[in-house]
């Protein structure tokens, strides 16, 4: 190889709880299976206890530690801000960053609350000017049986849309003694399981579709109201202490939905699905195929051709581990699956990708606002009774 | 066997076409595989064509044939009604049969409105005093899947119920060339795959929770508003010809909906999703375990019971083929499969012993009305861009 | 209708019990969903204990009943004498009858051994001649998935066949208390879980496949070798008394086959599979496609076709409930399931529009025969430490 | 953390194609995700062309790149020998790392004839006298669902064992243009898809059960016996050349077993099973209950619980990613897959974690010899018509 090493493209990331440990194994890995047009160097991490973020770093691979995220954006040697910390904080900080013409990708959902999220995306959008990528990091998006259902799409082997059926199904809010952690209440998480596991089915389904929902109609609800005080503030579970405190965000999200391009869909995002951990289900139904999706089976897409003889019709399970599958050319011989954390490598490869092509990726911070919209639209309804409301800025159906 | 043969029960059957052969089989199969307390006797058939009805009674087992149902009603040998003609005139069938002293099966939904629906309710309560009994034919109560189903949520196996999602999906409509049959029309089928197919979930998501529907927030859609008329008027198909008429009937409809034992629940119910043939579909959730169906697959149900240890505990595929389990001790060793008519033979079985001992059989007349008052709740909600509309005599949730 | 009512076949069914109860709704059944050239009479049921098929006849709707199977087969009201007894009668009974000029259906497998099978075909051969019409009652070809599976094949979308599957898997032997029933003695039922399941899966595996079997290597087992004996003799179950017989037959039997088209295969037949009900699967491997089957899931097919582009290629599940699929225009529309006793309705039809067309139906006494020789193959090769066995009169392969 | 950062374990991989990259990411992995008690060093790599082995050394992370296998072994900064090599080379590199007082971790099947195994296992053992460790790669022993169901067995959840079916399905050869690959040569790969495939079947089966084949009766068949010569002489595909030369190894590998300790089974391996890429299927059936996996599902495992009731007893699917699942709490939360390349990664904890320890791991060479006779028995019967072949040094059943 007589061509000279790729340029670095230096990481700086914020938050090193759940979401920090997969953005480091994507950022450690995506080089050694993909050819990325950059080299990714893992330049520092940030967090705010001392000792834990020295931890962190050390154990995820990271070169140095900060424990202020100004400081983390403000070094020279940082040329991406990648932020994984709780959404009350993803405004200020990709404020920041932007401004000090970092590029960016944050975790989802963009913000808490259409107006950070509008502020983000005008920033984004101005940095775009400079040449300032940003992308929210909607990672299914980058589940290959994902990617390939938008092929299939796009192709047009769906036909027109008709019907979109999403579920997110968790339950580890059943036990009602599970102590209220940061994601329980609404001024760290902004909502519960309409913006944790909602948001992706909005982004998802809105990608598949290529239409943007345009009205909502939901049900809020909480079943649990009251839960023990964790004994330290921090963390996903921490410990239940005696203490009860006021569970703020939803426990289930339920919506209607119409589609700008004259879909319709039932959407529910829940924490309360007992036997179900992450079954991020999705069904297109259109005049020409059918699509299903369950991320309990995240290598699989199941695929129903209309054109097919009615005789030999059905759903096909398609295993989604072909070299010409998205992304898997990368990774094993047809049959050997891949994991969760699989999406995170792809996503730094897209984002490592567009930079270096000096193109914006996608999903965009506009991308990240208008699901924002769509969640805020899935409040003011279930504020209202239920009736449906217009998303924000959404062109009315013709 | 020195015991004397059991009374005759004297069945007339008004309609002979798809619901009248289902019935048929089971009138003259149910006495064959279960001890019936009364020997069913299946004494005339009516349908308006002489020609056809005499051809049906051949057919399907039936003694003597009828082109009047008011003829058959009035006939002294005839002790049930058993109603399977479209919804347009279930209620005045009904009302004379009743009125006549017959027992009368019906088949779903009760009536095309909730005002004949509450007359009809109102006279078979009247009629009961005399001892004149009545049911609506909600068939999937007695898929055996769901009865037990129904036993685990009784025997508290589900615990507190948090959420229903249920989804009855078909395909027959995907084609915009299929002509404008009976089921298209709102003046004959009072609605389109709400009533015929919604009414169904309605019904058993309310009969598995225990928990009645308090109010609903709707969509209605109709994807293909014009279809060619067919060729001759009756028949679900018929031949498509060169002539279109507008479709005055809903092809989906999508609605959340409140119980009032605190329950929440999606539901939705269409003739658009490609691939789905009858998938009748229903989860429930509940704080203890949870249950999942698809009629796709009847003879099973899926449970997961939240006190198994966590390394343990997954999803169970229950088939629901043991002499244990409901109706089956009538049929086939395990693992062997029934099929959609035994349904209705369950039906049956059910329907003369609850005549037979004197008891008023379910679903009830008032059960069906019940059904109907969320079905007219749909259709305002949806007339009102999906604001939730109480179910009309629906409890206020404490 | 001006046309004739269609001449009647009289039939004379021998055994009531699990078999029976199925052939017998069969007979009923056929012609009210089928158009039969001929019209069934259900003539005359026999059974040893003269109280119990008197009661088998009410029950069944046999218009008569015999205790000697002699009568039965002298009777010159009977056109058809249906064999449903245990294996050890089968040779007799239908030996008298086709000398008696009797139309016969017997349940499979044809035999106990494979000079009664001989002279069983023999028999039936000679009597075809004078237009008596025999076959063996191999249902699962009536299976609506199996005779799908079987058009795939004849059309070429499995290309040429490599390799077969096939595994029959039971559980009711687990229990080491489970009583001695007439299925564990060798003197009635020949064979154990070998000839009862295994049987169903050779002739499955030649008849879809259209090779057959040239050798066999095989173990046989039998895991509990001592039973408690039955309070009666007579039962599948009876109940488990004090005294202990042995058991003679096999609990398990597996076998290597090749197959005189070049496949080679996979059998497996046992009453010890914990969970498995009826797990009659069957899975092809071919040059263009695959195949595969549980008659756990009985209405469905899966599908692969190699033919396919591999992004989009996988297994289909064709859910057999299509107008087009073999049987089911008589029965519900798309997505209705039917059951295990349709497969016995089927074969009436069949068998019924045979002795109409004056051909003789398949699975001919021949096909029998020839399943009864791989059967003697695999106790042989059991004998000979698994040492490959030619199943007599196999041609050798090419 | 004032604790002493632990000692290093300098690793030499020898190979570096399918294999070495799965290797290469689990020795890069394990410490990221488990506390391993010594630090892993990517010491070198080893591969015959200088340049393709430090594109390697770069893609895969290594720091330094070898040509020579033997320069590798001696290198006294290396302290574990990981070979990926074909199997023709196993038996010379592990032994010249073992006299070096190398550990060694081998690739499965431990080497392409029993005594080269003998020899490979005499070694072992007597470098392990001296603190030597060697392992061989059955990664499957790895996935957490095969580590549960071992654990299910040990804690007796499957009483006594009655039967094994194990199948290893891919279908990369179905197309007879697909070139002639090293893995077709016997001289190369020592057999096809027995050694391949059915060792891996072979080693799961005697590891979930806790007992031994003992005796095997085979088919082995080679469906296209003369392929296209590859362009080059490496990589498992190439690219079709027109030259064609003999396959010498089988297609696919067919064999009924009897275990040591009383249970029977079944095994088929094959290339050719059309539509399936990594079927590694294995079900074992109990007393007590009954397990079921397919590697094409890898994160679930189906499991039967004979002691529950027959009204809610069922396969259960347990999705295998709870904390408390074997290797599970170094992931992600519940209901997130891992992929192929995890089951590697367990594998580097596990043998790092037990040369920390001064322990032997499992399998050892010993266990890669037993399966080796196993495969030797199979060979040796094929050859002999499938008459059952004693596995070499197998313990007579009692």
């Amino acid at each position: 190889m007589t061509e000279t090493a790729p340029q670095a493209l230096r990481i700086g990331m914020v938050g090193h709880a759940f979401m920090g440990a997969a953005h480091s194994h994507a950022w450690r890995t995506a080089g050694r299976f993909f050819e990325l047009p950059l080299r990714v160097e893992m330049t520092a991490v940030c967090g705010r206890s001392a000792e834990r973020v020295k931890q962190a770093a050390e154990r995820y691979g990271w070169q140095s530690a900060e424990t202020d995220w100004r400081e983390l954006v403000a070094r020279p040697d940082i040329d991406v801000v990648d932020i994984c910390t709780p959404g009350d904080s993803h405004a200020e900080i990709a404020l920041a960053a932007l401004a000090a013409g970092k590029h960016v990708l944050c975790e989802k959902p963009l913000a808490n609350s259409v107006r950070e999220a509008e502020e983000m995306a005008a920033a984004a959008q101005k940095a775009a000017a400079d040449g300032v990528r940003s992308m929210v990091a909607f990672n299914y998006r980058r589940v290959p049986a994902l990617a390939l259902a938008r092929q299939l799409v796009e192709q047009g082997r769906l036909g027109r849309i008709h019907q979109v059926r999403a579920q997110y199904l968790q339950d580890w809010l059943v036990d009602p003694e599970f102590p209220l952690a940061w994601r329980l209440r609404k001024d760290r998480a902004g909502s519960g399981a309409l913006g944790d596991l909602g948001a992706h089915s909005i982004d998802v389904a809105q990608y598949l579709t290529g239409q943007r929902i345009s009205s909502v109609g939901a049900v809020l609800e909480t079943f649990v109201t009251e839960r023990p005080l964790p004994a330290s503030s921090s963390g996903l579970s921490g410990t239940a202490g005696s203490e009860r405190g006021a569970v703020t965000v939803d426990d289930a999200a339920l919506f209607t939905a119409r589609f700008d391009g004259g879909a319709i869909g039932v959407f529910e995002a829940t924490r309360f699905a007992t036997g179900h951990k992450n079954a991020m289900r999705i069904e297109i139904s259109g005049s020409a195929g059918s699509l299903a999706f369950d991320a309990e089976s995240m290598n699989e897409l199941a695929f129903h051709d209309r054109s097919e003889d009615a005789s030999t019709a059905g759903f096909r399970r398609i295993l989604v581990t072909e070299p010409t599958h998205p992304y898997l050319d990368a990774w094993w011989p047809p049959g050997h699956l891949i994991g969760y954390e699989h999406t995170f490598t792809h996503q730094v490869r897209d984002f490592v990708t567009a930079v270096a092509q000096g193109q914006d990726p996608r999903p965009s911070f506009g991308d990240g606002l208008q699901v924002q919209k769509v969640l805020a639209a899935v409040e003011s309804s279930a504020a209202a009774l239920g009736v449906h409301i217009p998303v924000q800025g959404a062109g009315a159906r013709s």
